[in-house]
């Protein structure tokens, strides 16, 4: 069972910690490390190094476990017997589906998938989650585009060699400061950091600018509204530049909810609702990737729910809490076999860990959970940003998704050090912004424990 | 335990496995699908079917199966309490590695990195080990041509918006026939069918020839010789060019030991000698992908293990029968955090059963059997083709990852459906090679079941 609150014993990371970063720097990169994890002992929302410290956890891997350390009904499914098979036998399941999958993929489909988008394709991460959608994009628009002319086989056999029509000059329009994945296609659609970017080559798409909002937003209405018409009319010029001038026709939008890499900057209902209108007034294919605000992390099931859209983008990616990537569709994407395909699309075993997720989800109403300590927690964080104007700003947040800015990069750092030592894991998203990604069994009691820290730790500064 | 022989009751797919197709239609692409599976049912070398058949399992989950279906000692590694906390917190391996993750690392290394590729980099699937071992190769070669100068932060922040020195004009090389993954850097190095590339935007990177050799290769010595020196001399003057000319310099070159989607086309042991002197000569760095060909199918723990090579390759991708992606590199490719880097990095749950898998293989010298089998399932093919000259031709392999080519795509087509309904279940390799990939556990036994069914299949054209 979870402690009563943290339990810090060494700094973090500890002696224990310290050797096997050294030892594992010998066969790894291991700058990344934050410190050894001992998932034995972590429960619940805290997390346990190997040096006995407990933290609360609100970063949860990234984003990426959504009931928190081991969860007694995921245990479960695991304690069964006979569920081995599934682990023990990895199949490649476009050729060789278990007898299972249509079962289980028919229960994700009526519990999660967005109205309309009644087809799934999954896949093992989120950066193969959104390469994958945006080739179902490129697939389609070049198939448009030809009207039911066949290639001929020297276009085939071009096509091969990277050349002709069958390899068109079609791109995917992205946002500064999104997020989309790291292998060279996602890749090309990010613009979070440098560091993520360097040296790598890409490809030459369009970027459009997204909304920085002043917050809180109620008192910059107007500012905030201009922001959304002048990025939209950018997008515009930019879909437009591509089409005819660049001449690399932009087949496909790819967007977060919330930039959740990149800064946690979010975009207004308006805002997205008007992104979907451009994109049908100039067939370009709308993708929401929800890879990491979705499933409940929000306060609703995705994210974009909050937009009201009259109808759901046309691809939504997702990976990280579905333990699984892959993305919805509508069967408009059908095409031919072995297009869109690899080995394994995807592991069966996290399947059964997600199906079991998606019950507890429900049994235990925490996506209401959610929005309620959302509101919660985003009030606290506003008290605190009047508290200590000069140190932290711009409370924001969807559910406990949340995020505020350091005054500056430095703030920001030495604030996540400083909880680190008080038994907060925490992370930071963008230049200056602070992420707070916990797991859907946060609760009240958890949010007054980090608030209390959060509130220590500005208070020595 | 194994039937003594195949067991078919049904055609293949069998009523059940269709009504599970046209279902799973609805709610996936389903094209791919060659029948239904019981997993629970499948053993060793067996894989059953949803109608109750039983077929000789000679393709494997696209050669991704090391050990077979429901190996005992694969069967303990789930069955044991004490690993299930690795199974139900899925970490993020960059961030907060679980505690016993230096160990596996390390024994897996221990057993299989190639001479001085000391280091291991894990990844979820073999596109993302090769993207990221093309990243590894992008950011080394750029980091040395700037010679130790820094970026300033104009160039930093053009490189987040695809532009400027830190988005260099930089290639890798690969061949015609070559597979490396379906993601958009991956897939603009793969070069084996029309299907795989259509529609999707790719990078203007070099492409070489590969040889394409006359079998048997003991009567064509002159020509083969003559295939290696005009590849050769191509892929340099490709270099050259590219170097030179076209000014995307050739940072990598990657390159299959076998080309094993795109129709099983070998390399000798001078020519891949000779390619890696290239290599050294024009700074391209050399990633050899064994990805499909690795962890002992060729009677070798890794195919290039074949070429006596002087010293290893700069970096080595693996996925399918190591169960996770990866590569292996030595401490030249060593940068700074975050750079190469994803939210889970692989599976620990799949680490622990490769570690299972390395012990069985080393307890039950698999890869010494392997090659004792590949040697007379050749043998057999070679007969095979000097009995059936007008419809199979062109036998050849090393251990059991064996191939021989139709004499058209639809002779080779109509024989790997003949044998489904004879129960072997077996695959293609590019225009018209029949692709064999058995498990480790495949035995002089199960290799007479084949030849006689493969016999009686060609009989009856
Ligand atoms: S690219 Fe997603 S698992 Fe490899």
């Amino acid at each position: 069972n979870e402690p009563n609150e943290p339990i810090i014993k060494t700094n973090i990371p500890g002696p224990k910690s310290k050797e096997l970063i050294s030892e594992i720097g010998n066969i790894q990169q291991a700058g990344t490390v934050v410190f050894f994890t001992d998932y034995e002992k972590s429960t619940g929302n805290y997390i346990a190094d190997a040096d006995g410290n407990h933290l609360l956890d609100i970063y949860m891997q990234i984003a990426s476990l959504p009931l928190g350390y081991n969860h007694p009904d995921i245990q479960k499914v695991i304690a069964n017997p006979k569920n081995h098979n599934i682990f023990v036998n990895r199949p490649a399941l476009g050729t060789n589906p278990p007898m299972y999958l249509f079962e289980k993929l028919s229960n994700i489909i009526n519990s999660v998938a967005p109205k309309g988008l009644n087809m799934i394709q999954t896949m093992a991460c989120g950066s193969c989650a959104n390469e994958n959608a945006y080739k179902a994009i490129f697939i389609r628009y070049n198939t448009l585009m030809r009207g039911g002319k066949e290639l001929t086989q020297e276009d085939l056999n071009e096509c091969v060699m990277n050349k002709g029509p069958g390899c068109p000059d079609l791109s995917i329009l992205s946002f500064k400061g999104g997020f989309h994945g790291r292998t060279l296609g996602a890749l090309a659609t990010t613009h979070s950091k440098a560091i993520h970017k360097l040296d790598v080559p890409t490809l030459d798409w369009p970027i459009a600018p997204f909304p920085r909002y002043k917050y809180p937003l109620e008192e910059n209405t107007e500012y905030n509204k201009k922001q959304d018409e002048e990025c939209l009319k950018e997008i515009e010029q930019i879909i437009d530049h591509f089409n005819t001038v660049v001449k690399k026709p932009v087949a496909g939008i790819v967007v977060e909810p919330i930039q959740s890499e990149g800064g946690d900057h979010h975009g207004s209902p308006y805002f997205f609702q008007q992104l979907q209108k451009l994109g049908k007034k100039h067939n370009s294919m709308l993708l929401i990737d929800e890879v990491q605000t979705g499933l409940g992390a929000t306060g609703k099931l995705w994210a974009h729910e909050h937009f009201n859209l009259p109808e759901s983008p046309d691809l939504m990616t997702f990976a990280k809490k579905m333990q699984i990537g892959g993305y919805f569709y509508s069967d408009k994407f059908k095409t031919q076999p072995y297009r869109i395909f690899n080995t394994w699309l995807g592991d069966p075993a996290r399947i059964l860990f997600l199906e079991e997720t998606l019950n507890v989800i429900k049994r235990d109403n925490l996506i209401q959970l959610n929005k309620e300590v959302g509101d919660y927690l985003l009030a606290n964080l506003r008290n605190l940003c009047k508290t200590y104007p000069g140190l932290i700003a711009n409370a924001r947040g969807l559910g406990t998704f949340c995020a505020f800015d350091g005054a500056t990069a430095k703030i920001r750092d030495d604030l996540i050090l400083k909880l680190k030592n008080m038994g907060i894991q925490c992370g930071a998203s963008g230049d200056v912004a602070f992420r707070i990604r916990p797991s859907l069994i946060f609760t009240k009691n958890h949010t007054d424990i980090f608030v209390d820290r959060l509130d220590k730790a500005l208070k020595s500064f």
